[in-house]
């Protein structure tokens, strides 16, 4: 917390999405022979906990080159034994609640336990902002340079999917270097939450005192995606109305159904700017592990989201090789609109379509 | 509600997923002309409000022959102008809340009151259970003998897909044969509710007293797909525990996000067995249909619903063309199992898959 705020620390903690790849020349992927002997340094390197080729194995990932893109693969395949062992959590908040404080907070205090820490995030809104979510540099600023943590902006653009896949995959590697907490940050827009819980074991909601407004803007359902709801900057003269805001939420919890099987959904108060609250999350994290591992539902939900990923990447590829012809894209338009002038049936149009 | 119980009686008015087609030569459909001139006798018969040549329409779009089907396309397509005047309303509830109890009540109130009332059912379960929704013909014996209503038990087997489709089409059907109450009902399964919200104007859902437990079993986000929430069986000494209900309901709504934009979701209660808070229902429909209406999401859902079920057909239809092939689904299942035992990443499987 002493420490003096450089710009150039925090360069090297936050990775930007795509200057790891600078490092490692082009044309080495060229021939196969020096392809798989890089594939072999890094994947090496990832192992050696090295945040500079975790980077660079990320940008490989991430690339749309079709070659880099199979080298990637081999090299996650290389590293697929040694990911699984972190305790993956989605973090997500209404807008003002202070993921970014929260997580910089709670990310300080596990490096300072020991732990490893990788922050990655789903911002379905980046390619049209610039990215909101981690794309600011100066926020984190002391995680970032924090030795024991690995900071990731969003994957910039793409389809929702893509990011998807990307994040998933980032997380991969990011277990293969050693780091076993594993926080993905999301915004509450579109299906990025739902996205997000299919990825991760645990899912925290951050919302404010005087429950309830603030989440109309919400996904639907959110507060039966999460497995805790943490009353955020519950300091100050906030601090008593944290506490009536818990229990309004613990009473809510009566009406809705648990995230997780075998758990059931919590309600705390926490603030980071007091550092208070905080040790008492990760206390409730561990006993969310240890609860759900013994009940058997961590390895099923693991096995179940990889399950359901591979089979979301069914649809997405037959979708994208299906609209992947500008004149079937018309086509599909000009049928939308029959339909709904009442023109054509929805089954006729599927008719014409694939005939 | 004074006439006889009379099985044939029961038999004229709730249709069998399959007994209509009888009544038509199969050879009619043989030969394109007389085809032709069948179809525009049922659709005068469907216009005509006759229940016969609207079940018979309805067996026509069910029909898994390729030339009836077709036909039935045909039909729809002639009845497309006279399809959409109705107020579509979506009925769910938790088990034990007295759904066909409900519906027989209220839909008699309706016919009381002039209109006409088709009752269509969505059921997933049905193809396993035999249909557990209006499966028994003895369930709403009333309803199934007024000349103003019209009842149909959930399409029989297929995909959700396809039951989704099935509902769809036999809604237009309904609408073209002058029905101005389409009552969808559902149990509250899988991905039921989701799709009964996706083609309906209003959604009701059907609790019990003592509210939230009873909801567990339900799926996620029920809460937020109602435009209201029915406390049922408000009868008796469950009377004063239905006002408590009620308002526990009303304070949940606060944290919660409506269903409908411009429309505030409500909680009431209501009792079939002394018919008390069922025209308060039927005020409140109208009430939303007048709200929604004017605000301009009335129209702008019904499109949006179209579009979705288009792009859902779109979806089924890629899937079941990929899918159709033992060998790929043999395919699928293996990776699927190596993915599963992290000897091949999702992304190499779905390579594999697509060379």
């Amino acid at each position: 917390m002493s420490r003096k705020k450089n710009s150039r620390h925090v360069m090297e903690g936050v990775q930007a999405a795509h200057d790891g790849m600078k490092a490692l020349p082009r044309k080495k992927f060229k021939k196969p022979a020096d392809a798989t002997m890089d594939i072999q340094a890094i994947a090496a390197g990832v192992r050696s906990g090295s945040r500079l080729y975790l980077g660079k194995a990320i940008t490989l990932l991430e690339s749309s080159s079709a070659e880099h893109k199979k080298n990637g693969q081999e090299l996650l395949n290389q590293l697929l034994p040694f990911t699984g062992n972190s305790i993956r959590i989605g973090i997500t908040g209404v807008p003002g609640a202070g993921k970014s404080t929260f997580i910089e907070t709670f990310g300080e205090m596990l490096t300072g336990l020991g732990h490893r820490v990788a922050v990655l995030a789903i911002d379905p809104s980046s390619s049209l902002t610039g990215g909101s979510i981690l794309g600011d540099k100066t926020r984190m600023e002391q995680l970032a340079r924090n030795p024991k943590a690995f900071i990731r902006p969003s994957p910039t653009a793409g389809t929702l999917g893509g990011v998807h896949k990307k994040t998933r995959e980032t997380m991969l590697l990011c277990e293969a270097a050693g780091y076993d907490v594993i926080l993905v940050e999301t915004v509450g827009v579109g299906q990025s939450e739902t996205l997000v819980r299919g990825m991760v074991d645990m899912f925290l909601l951050l919302v404010l005192t005087g429950a309830g407004d603030e989440l109309q803007g919400m996904k639907k359902g959110i507060l039966e995606l999460a497995d805790a709801i943490i009353v955020h900057k519950a300091d100050g003269e906030n601090a008593q109305l944290a506490k009536k805001t818990v229990s309004e939420y613990k009473q809510m919890m009566h009406f809705l159904q648990p995230a997780t099987d075998s758990w059931k959904t919590r309600s705390l108060a926490a603030s980071s700017v007091e550092e208070t609250g905080i040790p008492e999350v990760w206390k409730m994290v561990k006993e969310f592990e240890d609860t759900v591992k013994v009940s058997g539902y961590w390895k099923k939900r693991r096995q179940e989201q990889t399950k359901d990923w591979f089979r979301s990447m069914i649809t997405d590829e037959l979708h994208s090789r299906f609209f992947d012809h500008a004149e079937r894209r018309q086509l599909v338009k000009t049928l939308e609109t029959q339909v709904l002038n009442d023109e054509l049936t929805v089954a006729q149009a599927i008719m014409q379509l694939f005939e």
